[in-house]
């Protein structure tokens, strides 16, 4: 994990408040709806005449992330996209994010500078501001909890359960390959063991393992949908997968959904390395998760608006509830959708 | 941790969208400002005229809590009141939490539900809506992480940084029980370690092992002090014992401070089991923590207002900073005040 061979400090060195002031010294504050920041009982912002939105999601050590090929800076960055994503899926603008963290003392100062470092380039990049946290030991591995808020005309609130038969299914961007950059970085990790001095070339694979190791949220949709003029009737952002999120904003809307394989969205690198790999791009694409696009239905008559746009991709339509939810494969097929995206109480991806 | 032998449900058995589902069924809805709670991407709150409070808090296994004597019902409730005195804290009203738990497969879901059932205990004692959250596994132990949110007047907004010398210092409460009721439980686990057949009287200790193992938030106190038509210069929550709070009060606000020893209120059960341990309890109250009392400041010309107030006591007054921090003692010596609270860094309260 740390390769250099300079001093490390180690946490209880600095004590709590220590370490959060020392952490948090290049916090910036850029948006006006933060009154008050880190520094008291509680940060207080103010949305005014907009509503507020809040969501969260926790990282944990040897579940979510695996620090032998998940650079903390990286991580830190990454936990910040997981929560950001959900607020753009809302067709909210994210405005501030708290961060806490518990990190065992094997992990020195300097490791959680990174993590850090990650977390405030996120916040720099999406002009969010970092309000509050929390910062403490654990007994093993590192866990992050973040939370993210955002601002949202309400009427513009894009909800999962607003989808109806004939809408369109929209995608943003392009699938799959968050899940097959894993599958390099694992493969290079098994070489590694077998071969120390092993040097792998990931360059091939660039865009790949970007997509798992420093995703973006798509800050830009909410902006671009209403630059079209579009009000999606749902929204739901893609982090475990196609089929997974599918089910969920069809269960909630209550309908049905066909997705015609053809119409899927993936990246030549996603074909060529799933070739490689013997692997069937569109099982990645609907099952491989950590894309973190967004996924959407809009009404038949905003066709015109969304069908030029290079971010978008109409990958099929909303049916009525009783018809289900189906793959239209290439050969005309009708196949029903499963959810087999990921589950971190399923054994199997438990490390322990 | 688990006595019956009734059939356990393994975590893996609901998956993780399952079991939100599960542990979140009896969830309600208080706030007439929550738009949307669980089951989208984020929730969405609308405070309108007020401000919005945010604060986070996280409490891992092995450091901020022991499930020897720990009941999981009274962690659930512990957790939410730790992040409800800091939106009090603020002089505020807490509207909303989200709440994230990590857990090793060790759990079973009965535990889950356990944990969930002090949790929604205090979200309807306190009328505060579970808006959300997250549920996932964990190599090793079990963490929470709690974002609490508030609504305030932006004018009532009370910080930590706004004494003034020849303010009056006021504790609500007394302090020190809970330091006390974690004592007498070391001892009661000490005594079960060499005979698992003790059966421990805790009777004489109710009070203290109550305000460690189900304190209570101080929400009252921001509508007592708006009917007495106070509005304190400062606030901060006593969760790290009072030493350490006058500490970060009196940094914030450029300030010193005079605490008197005979002034800090403490319950008699507080005094007779510190004779019983033979300590001092005027250290407990001042290094103790965990009792999620408030210490705020207020004008000198408010003192007629809270005089008579049995919540209300007293402790001292705010001087210039170059006079420093000091405790009066009943001998009139005047001691240096050092913090002594809790650090989850320091070596000593380290597990593994």
């Amino acid at each position: 994990m740390f390769e250099d061979n300079s001093p490390k400090t180690s946490l209880s060195e600095l004590g709590e408040f220590g370490l959060i002031d020392h952490l948090t010294r290049f916090v910036e504050i850029y948006q006006p709806s933060t009154l008050k920041g880190i520094g008291d009982d509680a940060a207080v912002i103010n949305h005014k005449d907009e509503a507020t939105v809040v969501t969260t999601d926790m990282l944990v050590e040897g579940v979510h992330f695996d620090l032998a090929y998940m650079p903390l800076k990286h991580l830190g960055y990454k936990a910040v996209m997981v929560n950001l994503s959900d607020v753009y899926a809302m067709n909210a603008e994210a405005t501030q994010i708290t961060v806490s963290i518990a990190a065992s003392n094997r992990f020195p100062v300097e490791a959680l500078e990174e993590l850090y470092a990650g977390i405030t380039l996120a916040a720099k990049t999406y002009k969010i501001d970092v309000i509050g946290g929390d910062t403490t030991s654990s007994t093993s591995g590192l866990v992050i909890s973040i939370t993210a808020l955002g601002k949202v005309n309400p009427e513009k609130i894009t909800s999962r359960d607003g989808a109806k038969p004939n809408d369109l299914l929209v995608v943003t961007g392009d699938l799959g390959a968050a899940y097959m950059g894993l599958q390099v970085l694992e493969r290079e990790k098994q070489v590694f063991k077998v071969n120390p001095n092993a040097q792998p070339d990931l360059e091939p694979y660039s865009y790949l393992v970007e997509r798992q190791l420093k995703p973006e949220a798509r800050k830009d949709i909410p902006g671009l949908l209403a630059a079209l003029e579009v009000q999606p009737t749902s929204m739901i952002d893609i982090s475990d997968g196609l089929s997974s999120e599918v089910i969920h904003l069809c269960k909630s809307s209550k309908v049905g959904a066909n997705i015609f394989e053809e119409k899927i969205p993936l990246d030549p690198a996603v074909i060529s390395v799933c070739e490689e790999f013997n692997i069937d791009s569109t099982t990645i694409a609907l099952n491989g998760g950590e894309d973190y696009e967004l996924l959407f239905t809009v009404d038949q008559k905003d066709f015109d608006k969304i069908k030029a746009n290079p971010n978008l991709t109409v990958v099929g339509h909303i049916t009525e509830e009783r018809e289900g939810m189906h793959l239209v494969t290439r050969g005309n097929q009708k196949i029903p959708i499963k959810a087999q995206g990921w589950n971190s109480f399923d054994d199997a991806n438990e490390e322990d």
